[in-house]
């Protein structure tokens, strides 16, 4: 007989969360280690109506929740496609993180078509991302799916 | 630009398997631990027409390829369902495998219908599992199919 069997399912659910999460912030590290220009490296699920940050590379961010509808983070969502910003500066749209960022590539993490997360890089350089690095990161946010898809999925069950 | 893509995303690959095996190692850890019954408790993953052994908790063992066919491990599979084995010396499907197992538990892990590997517990006490050991392991079974799939993936795109 298998005692305690909620505890054990949520304790189990838990390990899962932890290891995601430690997984996508190696990830994040490895993806500014490996490309200097990439000062800053985060992903983001939706939760709700907002987009929350799990893991992230760089300085500490004041956006941990980020209300869906503001910022280039959002437009990504929203139009379901990649977003290359060379110039924050100009686009009225931009939410300002960092005083020395200049350009912002936001690529959705999609599960099936659906956009349930993004990653989101900020680079100190204008111009920094062309067509590669956005052909790049989105390969990388298709191998991330499925373990955004699990955090997704628990965030919906205990929403907060 | 983007430096040397195929080497990081083979990078991030490997990345994300290490960290989904070690996760199921701690699941199959923390099955065993919570639960005294659980001698042996490992997850297999379907590799071409074999199960390869991932993970697992207990003494080492030889199957570490089993070709499905044999035993009840690949029973689970080619049935698709739940084997519970009270009492295996009386079962001629048995691929015996420690000295002291009495009775074996086999839960596939699905992707949509389909099996692509199973969690495997062997118990030293005849009888072991009953009808909640059952329901309990195919919940971790749905818990742990994202990253049973991740593996099953890696394996299709380079079988070994």
């Amino acid at each position: 007989m298998v005692t305690a069997v909620e505890f054990q399912k949520s304790e189990i659910d838990s390990i899962i969360l932890q290891s995601v999460k430690k997984t996508l912030s190696d990830i994040c590290h490895h993806l500014s280690e490996r490309n200097p220009k990439y000062n800053w490296t985060g992903v983001y699920v939706v939760v709700g109506d907002n987009l929350k940050l799990v893991s992230f590379q760089g300085a500490a961010t004041e956006h941990v929740l980020i209300p869906l509808g503001e910022g280039l983070c959002s437009l990504a969502i929203s139009r379901n496609e990649t977003v290359n910003e060379k110039d924050v500066k100009s686009n009225s749209e931009y939410l300002a993180c960092f005083l020395n960022t200049k350009a912002e590539l936001v690529v959705p993490v999609r599960y099936g078509d659906k956009p349930i997360g993004e990653i989101d890089i900020d680079s100190d350089e204008k111009g920094a991302f062309d067509r590669d690095d956005e052909k790049f990161v989105e390969e990388i946010a298709e191998k991330i799916s499925p373990l955004v898809k699990l955090i997704y999925d628990q965030n919906e069950k205990n929403p907060r």
